[in-house]
């Protein structure tokens, strides 16, 4: 059996230049499209977490859904979306975040979240870290307690991961990739 | 224990006038906060379908990636993330669908299903039809035989379920809600 790493370099591409020159988009799709290769991903991390007492697992809209529902429903966690603005329809705080140009703002429903609740944080991918950084804030403000933030890839080189543990939040990713 | 549809009642709520007035919007982040709600509606779908040989299952962007996930894992098929247009980063086929003003457009990844691979379409929610419209045309396109359409809510009074089995495919909800 390979391991989780070498499984996941097989099952993740790299689309080049999109969505723009210089990029290399790694796109997990093919990793969601094979059933065994994904239930090794949540398996790892349902093992990682089954003693650490979660109450909710939140996704970042919308590739965190993905596997941030799975993993709720792995852990018996409820699931909390993570939206962009406009999208949650009860009252909400909000949090901006960084783009190219402009900015972006995040928003969660007030009464997804009791204090002292304990949280998983996910999303496919880090890059900058912007918009899980502003995830964080959201959790924080409505006095949820962050485990840890899961991803299953990081771009280390845009040093988003390194700024968010910096910060003191615990990130946990599955597999990096070198490059933009 | 409550019945399936009456612990959905329990678990859904309206807001009224929104996103503008006279619309009633059902807002089902409620259901999905409570793991053990959210167990009961994925247990009766994983139920009906055990036998089915379900191959993958194709999730609507974005709530439609809540519960389509979770299926896909619980029933050990791959699933496929069907996105708005210019989110997808390999090769894609489109199709419209009809917004309030202009037009939408769904994509999916050409590479996504196998000709012949037996597929479950997966949405939060049927109202006019038009976005579970436009998947389908785009699961057959590339030769997936759609067996079912899940969705958790239905708004008969917007006519999309109606008009969708009339048009010959098999829709199962789980519960309906009368009003607009």
């Amino acid at each position: 059996m390979p391991s989780l790493p070498a499984l996941l370099r097989e099952h993740i591409r790299t689309i080049p230049d999109w969505p723009k020159p210089g990029v290399q988009f790694r796109d997990l799709t093919p990793l969601y499209l094979d059933a065994g290769a994904f239930r090794r991903v949540v398996d790892a991390l349902v093992q990682r977490h089954a003693g650490s007492d979660i109450d909710r697992v939140a996704g970042i809209d919308a590739r965190g859904f993905i596997l941030g529902a799975v993993l709720a429903h792995a852990l018996g966690a409820g699931f909390i979306p993570i939206r962009k603005q406009g999208k949650l329809p009860a009252p909400t705080i909000g949090e901006a975040y960084a783009l190219e140009y402009g900015q972006g703002v995040l928003e969660v429903h007030t009464d997804a979240i009791t204090p002292g609740q304990r949280l998983l944080l996910v999303d496919d991918l880090i890059a900058t870290g912007g918009t899980l950084s502003a995830a964080r804030r959201l959790i924080e403000r409505l006095g949820g307690q962050l485990v840890e933030a899961v991803a299953i890839a990081d771009l280390p080189d845009l040093g988003g991961s390194a700024q968010l543990r910096d910060s003191g939040l615990p990130i946990h990713t599955l597999i990096q990739f070198e490059g933009h």
